[in-house]
Order: C-alpha cells, then sequence, then structure tokens
C-alpha cells in the first residue's frame, strides 16, 4: 500500500507544481476521461474538455506569479483504488489569495494511477451555514 | 468490485436516512476515529466528537421534517479503499433548503467498510470565483 500512496501523492505533487508552473498539459495528464469535478461554483465538470474549460478562468487575469500549494495531504490507497485530501494555499490568479480545500479521488487503470474525481471547495461565507450566526 | 460498491452504497443511503430521521447514532455508525471533514465552514473537523458536534448545529432551530436526499451517487471500490460522490438536497434546517456537494472516503477494516473523510460543500456566491462575474 505504501507503494500506491507514495505513487499518489507525486502525482498531486506534481499536478499542484503544473499549476503552479501553468503547464496545462501535465495539469491535464493522468485524468480519466470519465473525470467528474466539483469546482467551487455550481455546475458539475464532466469530461476533459470541460476540466480543461475550467482552468482558462483560473488562467484569466492573473494579478501575479501563480502557486497552488498542496499542505496536510493525506492519501488512502488500495491497489487500484485511493483517494487523497489535503489543503491548497493559492495566490497570483484574478481572485486573489484562496485558501480551498481538496479531495481527490483514482482508480490505477492499466498499471496507471489515474484520476476520475476532483472536489475543490472554499469555505462558505454564507451566514446561514455558519454556527456563530445563529 | 460489484460487492464492494453495492456495500458502500448501501451505507451511505442508510447514513442519509438517519440524517433524515435524526438517528444520531446511526448517523456517526461506520465512520473511523481517525475521521477527517472537510464541512461548509472553515475549520477542518477531526475526530468523532467533533463530527457529532457538527449535527448539532444541523439539527438546532429546524423548520421543518428534515430530508437529507443523496442523487447522483457514483462509487468506486476496489478490495479495501473506496470513495464516493453524490449531489445532496437538504431541507427542513435553519439554514433553509440547500443543495450541496458530498465527497466521502472509506476503507475496510477488519472487513467492514467505515468513512476516513467527508467534504461536504456549498457552491461559493463569492463573485471573484464566478466566470461570469469576470
Amino acid at each position: 500500500m505504501a507503494d500506491n500512496e507514495n505513487a499518489i501523492r507525486t502525482l498531486i505533487e506534481n499536478w499542484a507544481r503544473a499549476i503552479s508552473d501553468g503547464d496545462r498539459a501535465t495539469v491535464l495528464a493522468h485524468h480519466s476521461p470519465d473525470f467528474m469535478m466539483f469546482d467551487f461554483p455550481a455546475p458539475i465538470i464532466r469530461g476533459l474538455e470541460a476540466y480543461d474549460r475550467q482552468w482558462d478562468f483560473f488562467y484569466a487575469s492573473p494579478k501575479g506569479s501563480i502557486s497552488f500549494v498542496p499542505n496536510e495531504l493525506q492519501v488512502t490507497a488500495g491497489d487500484d483504488v485511493g483517494f487523497a485530501s489535503c489543503l491548497v494555499h493559492c495566490e497570483g490568479t484574478s481572485a486573489g489569495p484562496v485558501d480551498l480545500r481538496l479531495t481527490v479521488g483514482l482508480q490505477k487503470i492499466d498499471g496507471e494511477w489515474v484520476v476520475i474525481h476532483e472536489h475543490h471547495s472554499v469555505p462558505t461565507v454564507e451566514e446561514r451555514f455558519l454556527p456563530d450566526a445563529g
């Protein structure tokens, strides 16, 4: 299991570095055609073309050098299915500094780990969901 | 793999039904002591006591009969690790009707599937994250 967990950790670290570098081909690499994503806004993102378009928005109107840095990465993996969670600190996009939460689901297909699900979210700012607001 | 996927599907459906029923013991069942959750607001929820407290807020000041209904549940499972994603429509809490996104990570321990990670989020309403706002 440690080998699988290390492989997934490396995949996510390389993907995050590619996001910081604007290396779009590597951002899309190791993603399944059946990929499904929950991004910050509402619509479900299905497939790699739609995923690629999400990054168009991410890279539009940068305010500076982009950094996308995972922290507290936790990986759980079996022989052919795994998932990972982390916090991400992101800077440089038009949105300004962002602290987001990320969960990634993966499957090993033909001996290679492939991402089939990503869930990106930002903590809500809506008062109705905040315990202190009650 | 189908048996594992069915077991996870049943676990999540039973958990969701327990949320609707206010059956707190079943809501907490099949969760690891090492459980980690991203909930709507920012702090990371670690462990079952903290998880239980999140449900205190959920059940405070209900506006009506609570329903927590998963849709489009997708499960990917190997022999000992699996994950699932779905949309959830929730009504009856003090927050009013909510459409949330859910990702669950599980591990089979001593022959039983156990939830070790949940990521609950609501779509952001912050303009800086919405493509149309650009």
